[in-house]
């Protein structure tokens, strides 16, 4: 089943669209936003599948669906935490900066709390505002929960996983050094953050959802050219039941939590960095990364950050080609 | 104007409460919420305003107000930003450890995004889980916004509050300093915070609102004993507009969201860490304050973090000795 929210007020109005993305039906008016579906999963749930079923077999109202113009599934959601579960990315990071990368980064999670009253719609513009600022894309997956009680084990919380989607977590990497040093996590290095159109449940992704990972390629392009291939499913050290245990390990998780994996990232063949898609390699899900990977290299980054004008899409295809959450693709404003 | 929240599904449901805390009348159903008023706050304030001057005058059907049975004011937000404005608070942190206060934190507010997916009601108890954790209370100011665009002055911010209101920002000690070397900020070591019983218009806060502060004791009682008499509006380094300018440079804010001072603390009269309430000073608002001055007087701590059956009380009177916003009184369950 695929859910998406079509503008209209704070929290748009949800809808059940078809699996091709061509088609949309609303649900029965006490399911009036995807939080309030969230809200009472138990009786939403199947209601909601009826409506889908019911739009496979033209046999319900429907309409045109346009994922250009969509909100965001959730647009504004009551948490965004965000994991960094592919920590080769952090250790290119850190030896970037010729730091060593502490041995519990590859089993005790990093995660911050994200801002959550807002996100941009899947094609909503990118807001520069500051070249210093150093704008980045940051190509990631996430899901969406049910509620989670406190200590909850991994297996509980993948049972808890409702939606899966993808996420451009937008970042100003020039302010992130100096709140990072300050410990107390991002604030002002992470503006709103855009969803993709729909939002997919488990059970619809068949082989593309396994042990808590959405295995296949996100396909990640900036300016119509192939910036990113990477597999989502490879070199995730923590998988979502992991990361929403973590969260969950001193307190409960209340029902629309958002749960990113972090930025995707994949080694190269021989361990190190993966090489530009141009050179046969998966390529970056976010600019710093091939930034560090040049300064690895190069001892200085060659690509620039996003400026105004610059395109960035953000897509995964199934194994037919077609758009699994159909595509973020923002401009830089 | 006096606001609150009775138990009622996970949202609670609003009602407008006396001056003097004994009253409360319902507002029309296109205000159910707090939240639904807030996203409204332009039509919603002259209606709550028109309620409230009917409850004043018997004139509007009400009943009685208990605080013990009502709900966070926002049982769930959008946003919880927790600054650290009392910034002696944070030099006595470092002092204790040997650490040096970076001069930046006297003009650069620190700040951290907090889970807001679930506040404690004013009377839930604290949940105990590990004595390992260093289970601790933080009295704090917090103020409600309305929507704040991205840039926002100063001016801007304080014009775009709504309400006041206390809050204990529960905090695990013992998980802090491994969080805090993540530099990712609190994941686990925050668990959910309590709100107090009714958060109130600045308008309605007479002189104990003066420049974005909110001058008068915060009274905390540790088991019946006072424990902290610190006033909230001495030592405060950033005001709440400063503070709300901080999170919204690179973002917008999202109306509901829940923005803290951080823990109040006062100096003592030479400048240095303050004195117990039993020794004629303004005492501590959270335990880790008065271990921290231990440590730095003796070599060690002596006050126990929280353990079961311990009663936390934090309340704010008026010149006329009424409790302003109700009180926040738990115990460790």
């Amino acid at each position: 089943m695929k859910l998406a929210s079509l503008r209209h007020g704070r929290d748009g109005r949800l809808v059940v669209v078809s699996d091709d993305l061509a088609w949309c039906a609303a649900p029965p008016p006490m399911f009036p936003t995807l939080q309030a579906a969230l809200d009472d999963w138990h009786h939403a749930e199947p209601i909601l599948r009826g409506v889908a079923e019911s739009l496979a077999h033209d046999a319900v109202p429907h309409s045109r669906f346009h994922e250009r113009d969509v909100a965001a599934p959730l647009p504004r959601a009551y948490q965004w935490a965000d994991g960094s579960a592919y920590v080769n990315h952090v250790e290119l990071v850190r030896k970037a900066r010729g730091a060593e990368l502490p041995a519990s980064f590859w089993t005790d999670p990093l995660m911050y709390q994200g801002g959550s009253d807002r996100f941009l719609a899947p094609r909503d513009p990118i807001p520069f505002q500051d070249a210093g600022w150093g704008l980045d894309l940051e190509a990631e997956v996430v899901v969406v929960t049910g509620d989670v009680p406190q200590g909850a084990s991994r297996d509980q919380a993948l049972a808890a996983i409702r939606l899966v989607g993808l996420v451009n977590d937008v970042s100003l990497r020039g302010l992130i050094p100096d709140e990072l040093a300050k410990g107390f996590g991002f604030v002002q290095s992470k503006p709103a953050s855009a969803l993709s159109p729909v939002f997919v449940t488990p059970d619809a992704l068949g082989d593309r959802w396994r042990d808590g990972k959405l295995p296949g390629v996100l396909s990640v392009d900036l300016n119509g050219q192939p910036f990113g291939r990477a597999d989502a499913g490879i070199d995730m050290t923590f998988d979502f039941g992991t990361l929403i245990a973590h969260l969950a390990k001193t307190r409960s998780i209340t029902a629309g939590s958002i749960i990113g994996s972090g930025t995707v990232s994949n080694r190269g063949p021989d361990g190190g960095p993966g090489q530009p898609v141009a050179s046969g390699g998966a390529g970056y899900s976010c600019i710093a990364e091939v930034r560090m990977v040049e300064t690895i290299e190069n001892g200085a980054p060659a690509t620039p950050f996003l400026a105004p004008g610059d395109v960035v899409r953000i897509e995964m295809l199934d194994d037919r080609h077609h758009s699994i959450f159909g595509a973020i693709e923002q401009t830089v404003a």
